[in-house]
């Protein structure tokens, strides 16, 4: 995998659960691979995903030969296998999606090695595991590329090219300025989400329509890694969970004292805001 | 209109935006009204809904021939509009989104017509005005009707046999139980959307998913008719509001805390939920 053309001849995923089962089966139909070789804990999952052709072989380690290494392990659990990989040849990402304590977590043992690429695939779902995998997950989703300055840029260019060759946008940024960002596009709206889902009983459920249902989708999240994602982000996260509650204040105060301009200006503000989204996007 | 297989002859629908506008589509195209008329303060929406076959004429004034009258203005003017048609020989029913107020506005002034049937169809969108009409809005969609005791249980039942035939399930419910409901299910979800929407910046958007695509869709909702739905319902908003902020702030101290088993727990229930809610629907 030296140039741009080349393609790994062996892509070893660590994970095979919604993101690691979608690259597996994503480079299969893209024959973006020679192998595609699966590490997974979970031997159910693991047998799924060989029986469902996403991938090649199961091993218990990561191959000798691999030559690209997919970390798709919760976040929390990247840092060690960075470790364990630091000898290894073969270029390594992750797919975690808060950067900062995975880097953080490498470094308190030693320093960060140049042949490995902090990833976020920005391409969540509230389903898991590997039955869940789609090979068009990663079709028009942006790829956050997070290097530290010593990263190697062959490394990070081949990272840049996989994701490209499965139809992802990749953009570079600081891994700081990633984890605030995604503190506010996607952990405080789970946050709220989540909080929001305590208060709605039974009853309510017949008087629910298209609005609550794409509102609270998110809550359906695999708890267990939001739970983990949330705590490492904990910084960031109540950094703009302490913005949202002054906004939120206002808009109330507002309603409350019947304060129509301030009130419809901060709603047409917000509501402009999210029409440019959606415009962005088309 | 005198039994349950009888079409109006003359449907009046005062407001011809989105949901007025979807009326007279549906009912255009299911054929169930002889004549619709549609009486709208904007002359361009109105020419257009005419143009557009979603009525068949435009008037300055509701038609005295008219037996069914439906009013699709916003909730605030709804009362002024019911107690105008007060003589009017016609069953009235409104779509509002808040019903304690438009009943309360119309008690002020004298009784409540035993003819008019408040009603709240469930069927919200982002979008507005007759261009976004869609015949199959109510297709599956909830309306809760919320009659007083002394309504006519005739006009009830012609309300929920004409929803009906526009493909809506109907349920009846005390208004202010509706009112406090509502408050949660759809007049506090848009609060929080808008509120979030004021902290998202530009450099932001690029970095979204779906997650946070379906969590702000209904900030890009009318700011104008929200304004009013959330003044009109702010006594069951204010108490929805604190009841939510609780649930946040201990779903916030237990990731501050690292209070896994409080806050696993809280997700968990809160993704229980909303799994359950989709699979209530399907």
């Amino acid at each position: 995998m030296n140039t741009r053309t080349d393609k790994p001849a062996t892509l070893a995923i660590v994970g095979v659960g919604l993101i690691g089962g979608s690259i597996g089966k994503a480079v299969k139909e893209r024959n973006l691979a020679h192998r595609v070789v699966g590490i997974e804990a979970h031997t159910e999952s693991a047998q799924w995903a060989l029986d469902n052709g996403l991938l090649d072989a199961v091993s218990d380690r990561v191959p000798e030969d691999a030559d690209l290494i997919a970390l798709c392990v919760p976040s929390d659990l990247v840092a060690s296998w960075v470790m364990d990989l630091a000898d290894h040849p073969g270029l390594v990402f992750d797919v975690g999606s808060v950067k900062g304590p995975i880097i953080e977590a490498i470094q308190e043992h030693g320093s960060v090695p140049e042949r490995f690429v902090p990833c976020h695939p920005i391409s969540g779902s509230e389903k898991s595991g590997p039955q869940a995998a789609d090979g068009s997950l990663f079709d028009g989703c942006t790829v956050v590329i997070t290097p530290l300055e010593h990263t190697s840029d062959l490394a990070q260019q081949a990272c840049a090219d996989f994701w490209q060759a499965l139809g992802a946008n990749t953009m570079t940024l600081g891994f700081v300025d990633h984890d605030a960002a995604l503190a506010v596009t996607s952990h405080l709206p789970h946050l709220l989400a989540f909080a929001f889902m305590e208060q709605v009983e039974e009853s309510h459920l017949a008087l629910t329509g298209g609005g609550f249902r794409d509102f609270t989708r998110i809550a359906a999240a695999n708890p267990e890694l939001w739970w983990r994602i949330m705590r490492l982000n904990r910084g960031a996260l109540a950094q703009a969970l302490e913005q949202y509650s002054q906004n939120l204040k206002s808009l109330a105060a507002a309603i409350d004292t019947d304060d129509e301009a301030q009130g419809l200006a901060l709603i047409r503000a917000a509501a402009a805001k999210r029409q440019a989204a959606d415009k962005a996007e088309n």
